[in-house]
């Protein structure tokens, strides 16, 4: 069911199974998991995650290249609800341990937000990351390419980039070493530090030595149209060309909710055992959150491991299901032999 | 590229980054990625696997629910010949490792059988398992409902099953303990052995507690139409009426060709890392052939992961690819600076 400010009152006294912070590629497939294991469970999606961004999910099988992942995240979300699981769109504040269940404390509303507790056996961390974007003045101008031909996953879109002028936009002297990844693809690669970057002698030396330019100007705005970014224009009025584009500039994780609870982190990444299960028996981390690939069909996978591992426990702590009217037969039907 | 008797002397010069053993979901992922990472590949499918009898992919994020199997491998079987990668009809009947690439013996062609072989430097197992059926007079009347309501996994279909009168359909004592993982989805559960199982008191007892009944009367065929099973007809002519069936009779495994290498074996499941690579550090097992759950989106992943690792040595082995022009350069163009 579609939860919303008018009808989430009436799950403020069910204890879910699961509550699934996030409703991305691991939180819905979680969710599909868990609805056909007959387990009640809440999504909590706070909107426009990552794949949403993705205009063409290029690496999933079974889906046409071309699919936008916004498709992918319309299609779980309908899906789910038909299974039975619940859908809110929320932000998720906090999360308390009351030892046999959780309290998750969601923002609802943007105006006139409102403040629900819902409870649940399980919590289900997946709620993602968000790449950094270069910061112009003018954003929009930003956001017109990334996802298009303005990258953010040299994994998911290497493919994409191959042989083409790259830009490579870095926040940080480390995240320049992603160009002697990138180089697997094409070496025709011009580092822009945006003019927020110092570096060092090595880096310096190491770029020429590879031919790869470095140009420490700050970025006026990128050039290009229909969501085709053909070049970037500089403080100083110089501009160069460029085919493509690749942001290596780090991630927001969407873990504070979590960072109250005794878990093992590897950075910001959580820590999991091979069914996404986190230090903590009852909360799980998937996808992006946790350590490993950022790709969609680990997220789809995750959330298959996760419910699999919540339906065993559950299933294991509840009592069988007898078939009531044979247990009273002395015999069995004609067509039917008790053992 | 399509392989077959015709064309394929071509590539028997070629040493491919990796062979595929199976074109299902794990092995179509696999190229998929594989292709994208620039790595030339091969796909070797014999036909007609687990995957492609599943008449709808109920569990599968982002396709709709009824999205029979087939379609997911047709997608896949397009979309990596568009990227590059190669296909080929065929059964692996050996694999040798010759130090530093594999030699694989492939059978072409039902008749006038041709056996070619080809060359890899790593080997991706993603062959899979079939399951066994219950082995009746006329085999056509099990596949006329295996795959539809008359199911072979748990997990995959238990929401399908639930509170429906089901048949559980095994060939040991062993497996009539699905019963008591299957009663999460129904109590209603009636154990069939075909005549083929010797089954204990204790089992018998416990049966009895959970008022399941047994029969042991061997199976004349399954009633139903359509596709629809609805109940069995035994030996002596009775019958029983049936909603949904499970089948939980073990599985065939397609590791033949592997039996010769030094590998580390979970029974039939091959042991692999978290990237899916087996004790043998050029060969990878996906899907159902290694340890973990026998789901599409596992498999999925595990063509994600495997691809990812190889695509990491190979490119970690290979030198950096320079912007030569460049290298040369003294001063830069006047929008470039060099570092």
């Amino acid at each position: 069911m579609k939860l919303s400010k008018k009808n989430l009152d009436q799950r403020l006294n069910h204890v879910y199974d699961a509550v699934i912070v996030g409703g991305g590629a691991a939180g819905l497939s979680a969710a599909i998991y868990l609805a056909r294991y007959r387990l009640s469970c809440l999504v909590i999606e706070k909107g426009r995650g990552r794949s949403f961004w993705m205009q063409e999910l290029r690496n999933y099988l079974g889906l046409h290249p071309t699919t936008p992942g916004r498709d992918l995240l319309q299609q779980g979300e309908q899906y789910i609800q038909e299974l039975g699981a619940d859908h809110l769109r929320g932000f998720v504040e906090d999360v308390v341990d009351e030892g046999d269940s959780f309290a998750i404390k969601v923002k609802v509303g943007k105006a006139d937000s409102i403040y629900p507790v819902f409870r649940a056996k399980y919590v289900i961390a997946a709620s993602g990351i968000i790449d950094h974007l270069p910061q112009l003045a003018d954003m929009q101008n930003v956001y017109d390419y990334a996802g298009y031909n303005l990258h953010v996953c040299l994994i998911c879109d290497g493919y994409e980039i191959r042989d083409g002028r790259c830009g490579l936009f870095v926040g940080s002297e480390g995240a320049i070493n992603t160009a002697f990844v990138l180089n697997w693809f094409t070496p025709y690669i011009t580092v822009l530090t945006n003019g927020t970057v110092q570096v060092g002698e090595a880096m310096r030396q190491k770029l020429q030595e590879h031919g790869y330019p470095l140009i420490e100007t700050p970025i006026a705005r990128l050039l290009g149209h229909d969501h085709t970014m053909t070049g970037v224009q500089f403080a100083d009025g110089s501009t160069i060309e460029l085919d493509t584009g690749l942001v290596a500039m780090g991630s927001h994780y969407y873990n504070d909710y979590l960072k109250g609870l005794p878990l093992s982190w590897d950075g910001e990444n959580l820590v999991t055992d091979e069914m996404c299960r986190t230090s903590h028996p009852r909360i799980f981390a998937l996808g992006d959150l946790k350590r490993g690939l950022n790709q969609v069909s680990i997220a789809v996978a995750d959330g298959t491991l996760a419910a699999t591992a919540i339906w065993r426990d559950i299933r294991r702590a509840s009592p069988p299901r007898r078939w009531e009217e044979n247990l009273a037969l002395v015999e069995a039907p004609a067509t039917v032999r008790t053992p």
